[in-house]
């Protein structure tokens, strides 16, 4: 299924198989009223995407129970096929995912985002 | 100059630089109240990012005398170094930039945001 912009639709089996093959994703928030993004590694576990972000930031501010959308993408080098996947919902502190990685800084939290919604698209050409 | 979250916080200079060598951005903007982003390919010029959009899109209806920010960055395989650059303004539509890429779709508009608020931080381990 196509876009009304030529972008082939992905399903959600689809968008969870590519999110898979992403080490980095980008949260997407609002700070002080404005738009913000950072990127982020994540773990994607059955139900949830799970990222850190140490307590006292902008982005722990945001995502402790706040709506954000988490985006993650890969595209070839002449950038004329890839794709992108957004989950969008609403952010929560959790435990440490079983498949972490070591703490960045002694304070970090980790963060879940339910796959509730999710979305994607496919370019080619 | 590091921030308190032990990242290297990049001046504007070199996140122009670092801005340059990237192919595709994101756009981080609102729709019907809820944060989205997209992946554009994109055009750096002296005062401005300029990327396509169709009109109609929700991209385009955001960034049409909208505040956005826009993102671009790039990690390592290994994830353990990489920087990230945003620039966040009122985007507006545009004339065609003078290095441009075929249009995707025959009803794409250009839009300029300014790089009057860029920041960028980088990792490195």
């Amino acid at each position: 299924m196509f876009d009304p912009f030529g972008l082939e639709v992905l399903g959600r089996e689809q968008c969870l198989s590519l999110l898979a093959t992403a080490g980095i994703g980008r949260v997407v928030f609002t700070a002080r009223g404005l738009p913000a993004v950072q990127p982020v590694r994540f773990v994607l576990e059955t139900a949830a995407v799970i990222f850190g972000a140490p307590a006292g930031s902008p982005l722990f501010a945001a995502a402790d129970d706040g709506v954000v959308a988490f985006e993650a993408d890969a595209f070839d080098e002449a950038l004329e096929s890839g794709w992108w996947v957004t989950v969008l919902g609403r952010a929560r502190s959790t435990g440490e995912p079983a498949r972490a990685w070591p703490a960045t800084t002694s304070d970090d939290r980790w963060i879940s985002i339910p796959l509730d919604v999710v979305s994607g698209r496919r370019l080619a050409r």
